[in-house]
């Protein structure tokens, strides 16, 4: 890549970082006690679903229909749909799939009465052959989706078991990671208040009899407070067996910004180095106009990365017709705006960077980088491309 | 579409609104005495790429070229690459088709002598079989490429006379679109005063007989302002034939926010409704939860349109199981938040809309909505779809 045999801007996953990361996480997961089930849309990638599974991974996580499908022509065997299932080509899809294949394994969120007899119905118009597996979703006051209180969380449940034999409640979920738009210092207790009101609703749900299925899944985990979302959720107590199934997808290439610092904070918490993660996703530019001696125009812009969690940074150099990596890391690059197609980055005098040079630029939050290509190239450490992998958006 | 047969979210673009918009805007051109040259980055739809060339345009405007290559495929004859061309393998695609094809007529800019060096290099290497046309790029000072003074501009043009006969100066180009981001009070005084340099450029090179095409191309024009444009550029007096270029992209669909506006000020200052253009560009989602009276979350995040010219806008609520359409414009709906895969509407009291209602949602900026989507879905009024199109991002 180095070379310029490929075309620019591109993005490249460095394959030893995500290899160890893939490694580290799902020994991690095993080493607390709960399932893994990656949220997969981060990448959109079978390719890399299948270094997941063949990781150890319990199941992968999605969070639109588009994407549920996606996966079923890749052949993933569980999904865990992480969002309310509604529309009814999607109900007609997942429902043909669980009849085509008693192999499949497939769980989603429910947080109204109305949607749990909507659904019903729905599931009533193309019959799966067995229960569709629902959760009830628990939501933070001010967030997303999910019952607000333990008493609607009751009433949920109480139509699903209304709706039986179409549904079956296997549980109860719900997403921690909204507390990060949250004030800093009250993120900690935030979490585990949450963590606590989801652990109260599976507790009343299991008091009144109403889960369906003979272990209970407990759900919650992005890729912020995994720590957390395992210390507070192992420890409940139940009248069935319960298992908690974490659905972190983030560490599989960490980041440069927003999830770099979010593991700090969990390294922090723990007093551990554990999981220890790597960023591994980059977005490489060419340097097309040094228009005036301290900005440098490159070749990737507000299409090729996301900046909603904070722009990339600047983290190497290669001079045009040389392969060797210098590191931009602490030189103060830093971009100072991106247009469609453009990054415009302001660098300390001396940059010493000219016309056709290579940059390479770390994204915050790899979810809307991953996004935005349908070709990522799989590296070395030398940036040799080695695997060509395929994302379905 | 209403009747939930294809799944949500998706794109549409309202067939009949595009058309107006195709025919005015190419009219608006035509009666300016300027060339359009959309830019088609906008939307990277080949089928509406044939629709602009079908109505008249002049030729069609990238800005990578990977959109070039698409381009060409699609048997686009002229391309203005209003970017600099610099990657080894861009420079040696485009030298291949200018070699392989004697109808294809192809444009891109230079800003300084060591990029005017580097491509001349290239271009030997690669033998396109006639000259290579440059136009030298003007910039704006803290903007993107392109010379901030008419000197810089001189020897510019001086190098590209030394590579000849590789390289053809054929013109000046720049991009006022860039001031958008400077205090509105100025804006209309900053892009004259842009517009002015461009011809002062143009002068200079043509004073020292450094073009070497019978005509000389001058062009300018994102969507903001290009009422200045034609109004400035069309003035200039040189010494051979010269064409003012347009480029405007966005006219293709409108939106709902940046070029909404933009469009208002353009009719306020040249007192006229013309161009009289509409947005056609709308994202559909599903209601997927009310989990709080005044919140109402859909089945659209920031990976189905674009947030950085703001939110997009509701436009439409349909009650499940019926077809009709109300508006939700002057509701008081409002996009509080939005994640991946969600977006989180404030909605004031008796909204009246519940769990599988379709909401649909106009986008600010189309480029960055397009951009989110591999099939768009042209509609009827009555939101049938009559055909769906494939974008290449």
């Amino acid at each position: 890549m180095l070379r310029e045999d490929l075309p620019l801007p591109l993005c490249v996953l460095r394959d030893s970082a995500l290899e160890r990361n893939i490694t580290r996480f799902q020994s991690f997961a095993e080493s607390s006690g709960v399932l893994l089930c990656p949220h997969a849309k981060t990448s959109m990638a079978p390719a890399l679903f299948g270094r997941q599974l063949a990781a150890g991974c319990w199941g992968l996580t999605f969070a639109t229909c588009a994407q549920v499908e996606v996966a079923r022509r890749h052949r993933v065997p569980r999904v865990f749909y992480a969002n309310q299932l509604v529309g009814a080509p999607d109900v007609r899809y997942v429902c043909g799939e669980l009849r085509r294949d008693p192999g499949f394994d497939f769980y989603c969120l429910v947080d109204s009465a109305a949607g749990v007899r909507l659904l019903a119905e729905r599931v009533a118009r193309s019959d799966p052959g067995r229960p569709l597996q629902v959760l009830v979703e628990g939501g933070l006051a001010g967030g997303r989706c999910g019952v607000r209180e333990v008493g609607t969380a009751i009433e949920v449940a109480e139509a699903v078991r209304a709706a039986g034999p179409r549904l079956a409640l296997a549980g109860v979920e719900g997403f921690e990671g909204l507390v990060q738009n949250r004030d800093p210092g009250r993120r900690e207790a935030d979490v585990r208040e949450f963590l606590a009101f989801l652990a109260r609703i599976a507790a009343a749900l299991d008091a009144r009899g109403l889960f369906g299925t003979e272990e209970v899944l407990v759900s919650a985990g992005g890729s912020a407070f995994y720590d957390l979302v395992t210390e507070e959720l192992a420890a409940l107590s139940l009248g069935r067996p319960h298992r908690v199934v974490l659905r972190s997808g983030c560490y599989l290439t960490q980041d440069h910004g927003l999830y770099d610092h979010l593991l700090e904070d969990i390294h922090r918490r723990t007093g551990s180095a554990d999981p220890a993660l790597e960023p591994a996703l980059e977005v490489w530019a060419q340097v097309l106009s040094v228009p005036e001696p301290g900005l440098v125009i490159l070749s990737a812009g507000r299409r090729d990365f996301g900046q909603e969690a904070g722009n990339p940074i600047a983290l190497t150099h290669v001079r045009l017709g040389t392969t060797e990596c210098r590191s931009l890391r602490e030189s103060g690059w830093r971009m100072a705006a991106a247009s469609d197609q453009h990054a415009h980055m302001t660098a300390p005098p001396g940059h010493g960077v000219e016309v056709g040079d290579l940059v390479a630029l770390g994204p915050s939050h790899p979810c809307t980088t991953f996004d935005k290509w349908r070709e990522i190239h799989l590296v070395d450490d030398d940036y040799n491309v080695i695997e060509t992998i395929a994302t379905y958006f």
